[in-house]
């Protein structure tokens, strides 16, 4: 087969990533650009716009087409999304619609962590494994279940919601509406919250280095003090890899699924947390399952989600 | 088409259940056995065979194969029951090979909650649905997953194992090895937990009524006070279905299914604890999918289980 190519993109909170990927999974060319301040609908499908034909212009390749992932709840069929934590104020916008103004080659679009499995999948930690579990850590979670070698989106393309996995029934409020989400105990906020875990004299002395405002233990804070050796910073993590493990515990029960690959800006943290989380999956699944558990960190780099888009892009049916 | 036949086997840990159905799903020719106390693989491959052997007899009618419903960790592929709580003696069984000595028909297994599922499925409360969910409340937490149209069953067949969602993260040891599994707060040992969240009057009253003993709180004592009105009772169902709804909102937000079939014994007990389970699930999900939600009670009756294993039985390829 011919080498074809297709343009990713990876909408972020505050980056766009646009690249050309071959159908090999190599990155030709790529781009990041801020998002700036206007998030209208409008005006990020005329920004995705121009830097896709940007690329097109910086490279002289047949383009097959674009894929686009966008952080939300994307129905892929429909071309909507309905909402997006990234972007408030998009309710059931047409999306689609808007980037097929923009853009002049076939488009289709996923949500981001459905695009980011998906390259796992193809060319990362994911090769020759039929069915996984994607998680992405960063100030939420995200999520991407591959079932057969396809990612499965459920009814309406809400499925891989693995954030809003209930850890503790009258746990901390979410801003989904629920209480004692996953992504609060272990997304960049749980160290607001697992701070009041720790002993008085532990929770004071961290605190002590934030001007006691709890806010401020953000993960990458948490995770500098924890790698300086700060022991209440590193139970901190243990506490989080606990969580995480608790939540990967019920995935696997429920699906059956013992490959699990990890990314997302916090998994850079991942000696901090990993033992804890694979000692609780290893308690709490069975014995086999365990046996066969493979954890694994996201293989691909920082451009992994323009990788999975294009990937999406050049899969059958384009 | 013309009509076909197979044998349906539901194994239970009292009851084994025989039946001839009809590629219609009508039951042709059923019974129910008790399984006795001699439970090795090899007496009950032979119970089994025997009683799949009498259901031929019985009917003449061609038959084209027997679908085996199994409680526990069926690998279906390979033949194998990894594990089963009611028999507890199994251990990796290759109960399919055993089958197939006393069995002259081509023979499958499955988990007996998948084929719950396929029943309802195919001629049940799930019909015109491609992804639903079954979980069948009883002794334990039996799951089914479908998805687009055909039972999902994990890597090594464990997937549906939806009993051993952590809805307590250290709530009560489960026999799974975890701790605050859903099926311990949303099955039949479940009362004898949540007596103590009661506020002390309450909990004195249910008691004295059990001789102060909280192991002869069953579901179905529990079930017959509260339908004369024992307030205690009732509010001890309303806990019950909470924890089966924040069990279900963690499926719902994992898998994005809105479909979903609740059957087994308990489920009888339905108007006592389903308004607490809507509620906790609609407060847990997103409002797209709690406005799509089908929270349903298993249509068929109590050999809906053979009607599934004879339907899997008749599903190519046999």
């Amino acid at each position: 087969m011919n080498k074809s190519y297709a343009i990713g993109v990876d909408l972020g909170a505050t980056n766009l990533r646009v690249g050309v990927v071959g159908s090999d999974g190599k990155i030709e060319a790529q781009a990041a650009v801020p998002v700036g301040s206007v998030k209208s609908a409008d005006s990020i499908a005329a920004l995705i716009g121009e830097h896709v034909w940007v690329m097109q212009e910086q490279v002289s390749l047949p383009i097959a087409g674009c894929g686009c992932g966008i952080p939300g709840i994307v129905d892929h069929e429909r071309g909507i999304v309905y909402s997006s934590p990234n972007f408030p104020q998009w309710k059931d916008v047409e999306i689609l619609k808007l980037l097929k103004k923009e853009i002049q080659i076939p488009v289709i679009i996923d949500n981001d962590a459905n695009m980011f499995a998906l390259a796992e999948l193809m060319y990362g930690a994911g090769r020759g494994h039929k069915n996984l579990i994607v998680l992405t850590l960063g100030s939420g979670i995200g999520g991407g279940i591959v079932i057969d070698g396809k990612i499965f989106h459920g009814d309406r393309g809400f499925a891989g919601e693995v954030g809003h996995i209930v850890v503790e029934p009258d746990g901390v409020p979410c801003g989904c509406g629920s209480m004692g989400c996953l992504e609060q105990y272990a997304a960049s906020r749980a160290f607001v919250h697992l701070v009041k875990r720790l002993p008085k004299k532990e929770k004071d002395s961290i605190l002590d280095r934030v001007g006691q405002d709890p806010e401020r233990l953000t993960a990458l804070f948490v995770a500098d003090i924890a790698n300086e050796g700060d022991p209440a910073a590193k139970e901190l993590w243990r506490f989080f890899g606990r969580y995480l493990g608790i939540g990967i515990a019920s995935l696997i029960n429920t699906l059956g699924i013992t490959t699990i690959i990890i990314g997302g800006g916090i998994a850079r943290s991942w000696d901090l947390f990993i033992d804890a989380t694979r000692a609780e999956i290893v308690s709490r699944t069975y014995k086999k399952n365990a046996e066969n558990l493979k954890l694994l960190k996201t293989s691909l780099g920082e451009f992994t989600g323009i990788v999975g888009a294009a990937s999406a892009a050049l899969s059958p049916p384009l």
